[in-house]
């Protein structure tokens, strides 16, 4: 061989190492487990789709991202999320679903970003929506912070907090203030309340915010205390506004359904200052935040759209659901050592050979993965040394050694890992320990 | 809006309704799960990687088909197999790996082959490999047959036989009557054993080959008996040539590891026309066919390489892997009405609701979801005829019906789906059944 390429992986795409891998394979199925417990269907549309059917809406720095390109006479692009494929699919099967269509896809994403440490050009994606047939109840808004709830308690979560808010309520009282046409601009300073601090946005609304119209919005964005109270002052800002109104009436309704729902008060709250982009969501919106890591920001959003489908079809098809950014959680949450991949392993159980006769340690294997334990064998040539630095880099908690004695006297001897302990028994022995001690793990 | 965009999937991309989707998945996580019985580590490298990187080896049919374009200055490629990939990984992190390094990977690649039925552009791979650092024992070519038989068997197949040859022994043979330079023409012609006969075969090498030297390969094709007498017959040919006899050597090992390795006699068989690619292999090598559904060819197909990455580092990296096509797999079987995803479904449960008081059905969804029992909930406001067809469409075996007599009555109406049988009881007696249930389908 001439010359050698040296190999890199493209600055931007998060590759793993192994244990990271299992520890992030763990929370990817965790997530998985708890959609399907809310009985939404999964679907797996293609990472290259038409682009001109990807790009139906989107437009400035979503269409500077995309990774578009031709092959033959397509023009293709790479999926930049998963809700414009679901707007496709929705609409292509539409006769052979039922509705409401609940469906949950895990899947990579991509975009072609400057790259930035713990942003990501490839990553995954865990989105949950549930699609109406010209309608979709409110209760629905309600089932989303449930399963928020339940796949963080499940991902070992318990300080976090989701928050809602209702985009309704913030168009209604632009409205009925007459600052329609400036609320984009509102919200955007409003959104960096938690930065710069009350005072300075109320400074910054000044400059082009009659006094009395400011009064309301400072009104509105001091509304404290809990969910109920919430309710009773934005119910006595008492605004004659239908759009408003009909927020109001839809935030108790999602507020009453999330408790009958099982979440705690703890874990979620009204938070009249969530915004969540400026055109897309209509109704309910929500953002989770880890209560300790604030600065994260938030770890799962998603809200209430009119119609997803609105680009390919006049049938009005409404939804609600989120989306867990999971490569970019990952990451974040191993860069804060809020979790740690280093004793992560797929064997309990390394067997390994100390003479040259490898029948029994294959005979062995066999039966441990008869009894569901995950096995690995080395039946390298290697020195007894390399072999245990071996198993210590699997982070196995059994070795089980087979050598002259052993096959002699038809035994093994079982080493504990963690403790050091190690006996010679008899094979069902070592199995009936391993089971029970990996089952009690669990 | 203006004019609607049609929505459409690109050809050759395969894309699944939900409840094919529930059937494939179930059929890759059983693949993921024997795989990890054995110890194999996950790893999930990116779709997108440096074209310089990707084509390092690949030419001819491969590089025409790659989906290959520029975006920036970067000249970018999806990977279109998991084994150059893996051949990074293990150069890219060689000091963070214990070898030998065992990992799966099951993941999309992509060919921009020309459409036709049952060949996709984007497919799944489920790959299993075992990299070693110098030097791999042959064991590990006996250890991959079982992972093969696990995994259908697991799969629910059982008519199946994994058949195994060793390219030395090719090799050897070739080499031994001086025909080398023409090994790559005369497998050819071998190779269509299957659909020409003998007769044929022999008809067509006797063009290029002498008489003598057409006898010996005569009869090396024609070898016939149990694998034990295969083996007596090979060593019958009494064939004086060193790579012969390594490849000889081998399989015997490999043959008697297969067994003690635990798989069925009838499962497994050497057959000495299998060559696998002509360049790539270079020893043990494994085909799987499902006896009823011959056609359908391999199912299941890798072998032993010499060098993963040769192209990379001077360090050498032999290995032992296999590959299944699940997308292809996956169509097949459902073509051939092999397997069926008519009666799918991710909810046990659905439960809804004959008046306008939802509070309970939220309830009773949360009290069954804490008992691991996936439920999904209709609170739309649709007819009940509507409700039941929509049970009937995803499936669910139980329907929990909820009106005003059961809520002022606090019990629940249990429907059996399938026995059409119904009863009005308290929800924890109804949590039992459907336990007891579902359990004892599994």
């Amino acid at each position: 061989m001439g010359e050698k390429m040296k190999p890199k992986t493209l600055p931007g795409f998060m590759e793993l190492l192994p244990n990271e891998q299992i520890l992030f394979n763990k929370m990817k199925e965790t997530i998985q487990k708890t959609y399907e417990t809310y009985g939404f269907l999964p679907i797996d549309t293609p990472i290259i789709e038409d682009a001109q059917v990807l790009l139906a809406k989107a437009g400035g720095e979503t269409e500077k991202q995309i990774y578009r390109f031709e092959k033959g006479e397509n023009d293709l692009a790479l999926r930049f999320d998963l809700t414009v494929p679901l707007a496709k699919y929705v609409t292509e099967y539409y006769d052979k679903l039922s509705f409401p269509f609940k469906r949950y896809q895990i899947g990579k994403v991509y975009r072609g970003e400057k790259p930035q440490r713990g942003r990501f050009r490839e990553f995954y994606q865990c989105d949950v929506d549930i699609i109406g047939d010209g309608e979709l109840s409110i209760i629905n808004d309600a089932e989303i912070p449930s399963i928020i709830y339940n796949t963080f308690k499940e991902l070992g979560f318990s300080d976090f907090t989701i928050c809602i808010n209702n985009r309704k309520i913030l168009n209604g009282l632009f409205k009925s203030l007459e600052l329609a046409n400036e609320s984009v601009q509102i919200l955007r300073i409003i959104d960096k309340i938690d930065k710069i601090g009350k005072d300075e946005v109320r400074k910054e609304l000044s400059s082009t915010i009659e006094d009395n119209k400011l009064e309301t919005i400072m009104k509105f964005i001091s509304i404290d205390g809990n969910n109920d109270k919430k309710i009773q002052l934005l119910e006595e800002l008492n605004i004659k506004d239908e759009v408003f109104n009909q927020g109001l009436s839809e935030i108790k309704q999602v507020t009453k359904f999330i408790k009958i729902f099982g979440v705690p008060e703890e874990n979620f709250k009204i938070d009249l200052t969530i915004a969540r982009g400026l055109d897309y969501y209509t109704g309910t919106v929500y953002e989770t935040f880890l209560n300790q890591y604030r600065k994260l920001g938030s770890i799962c959003s998603g809200g209430r759209y009119d119609n997803l489908t609105e680009y390919y079809t006049d049938r009005k098809m409404p939804g609600v659901g989120i989306s867990i950014g999971l490569s970019r959680l990952f990451f974040q949450l191993v860069d804060n050592k809020i979790i740690s991949a280093e004793k992560e392993s797929i064997s309990d159980v390394l067997v390994i050979s100390m003479c040259d006769d490898y029948d029994m340690c294959a005979e062995v294997a066999s039966k441990l993965r008869e009894s569901q334990i995950n096995v690995q064998i080395n039946i390298e040539n290697q020195k007894v040394g390399k072999k245990f630095k071996y198993a210590n880099n699997l982070n196995v908690k059994y070795v089980i050694i087979i050598g002259e004695d052993e096959i002699k006297n038809n035994v093994v001897t079982l080493k504990n890992m963690i403790t050091g302990e190690q006996e010679t028994i008899k094979i069902e022995e070592a199995i009936a320990k391993i089971k029970g001690n990996v089952e009690y793990e669990k």
